[in-house]
Formats: structure tokens, C-alpha cells, sequence
């Protein structure tokens, strides 16, 4: 169980520049890239922010295009640290923009 | 619809070195790595092995595993494309192990 309310999650979401949503305990963005190579340099660039905050979010690698999941896998549900990776993902979109 | 028969896949799979599975015109793989570290080493070659064969596959990367997924988009179903690409892939395993 989530140890926010729904509500919080929501208010959180209204934070971020990207569209991430909440579906089924986890926070999901669809990304597209103009290219395979930026594509890959996503992937590369995420990895360095999961590695540093070690937590590691699924992603869905498909040619130009990226979903990203993240959601604690010890609870089950989302915690502070899923909200502190895509804060640091969506800060990156928001460089790269 | 695929220009192989259900036995042409399967003696091809056979050829294969690792576990790859035919399920719905794609040919499936799934990998276990031991750290986060070996498994984005393993996106970045399979992607340079993407890249210059201009085949993509889809890739579920979630922390140690990896999901490999190939199929013919143009198509929809496997076409020798995924077969070349699979063999590369399965070749680059071998040299690693």
C-alpha cells in the first residue's frame, strides 16, 4: 500500500514538467526521440540518476520511444524514492528541451 | 504472415546458443545479469549491433534482466532480419560467457 493518498500522488504529478501519470502503483511516461542514438542516450543518461540514487526504473526500450515504470518493488507500492527519480528524469527532459 | 514455417523457426532457433523462444511472430529472450552495471553494458552492444544491422529490437531493461524482442514491424512477423539479429546477439553472449 501506498504511503501517499491519492490525492498527494496527484498533487506531486502537477509538480513534474513531463507527463507522467499513476497507473496501477506506478508512476509511467511515454517518451519519443528523434533518433535511435537519443533514444540510447536517455537510456544511458536515466541509468546514471538510478545508479546514484539507486533505485532503477523499468524501461521499455522500443527504437525511438521509451516507457519508463517506477515503483518500489519492496512495498509494492510508490514511495518517496520513486517521486525523487522522476523529479531527477523530468529535470533532465527539462535540460534537454 | 511469416515467409518461414512453424519447423524452419524452430531448426533455426535450434542453431542458437541461448534460450531464444518463438510466441506470437517474435523471437523472445530473457537475460539475468549480475550487476545494473553488466546489464546497460549489454543494451549499448546489442544497440551497436542494432545499429548497424538497422534492425531494432525491443528491449525491457529492468535492473539485472533484460527482455529482448524481435520481430518485422513491416511486416508483422519474423522476417530473416530478426534471425541475422539474433544471431549476432547470440554471438556476442557467447563471447562474453
Amino acid at each position: 500500500m501506498s504511503v501517499f493518498t491519492l490525492k498527494e500522488i496527484q498533487q506531486k504529478l502537477e509538480l513534474f514538467q513531463a507527463n507522467w501519470k499513476h497507473q496501477e502503483q506506478e508512476l509511467i511516461l511515454l517518451l519519443k526521440f528523434s533518433s535511435y542514438q537519443k533514444t540510447l542516450d536517455f537510456v544511458n543518461d536515466v541509468a546514471k540518476i538510478a545508479i546514484a540514487q539507486n533505485h532503477h526504473p523499468s524501461m521499455q526500450v522500443d527504437y525511438c520511444e521509451i516507457t519508463l515504470k517506477l515503483t518500489t518493488h519492496d512495498s509494492g507500492a510508490l514511495s518517496q524514492k520513486d517521486f525523487t527519480l522522476a523529479k531527477a528524469i523530468d529535470d533532465l527532459l527539462l535540460q534537454r528541451s
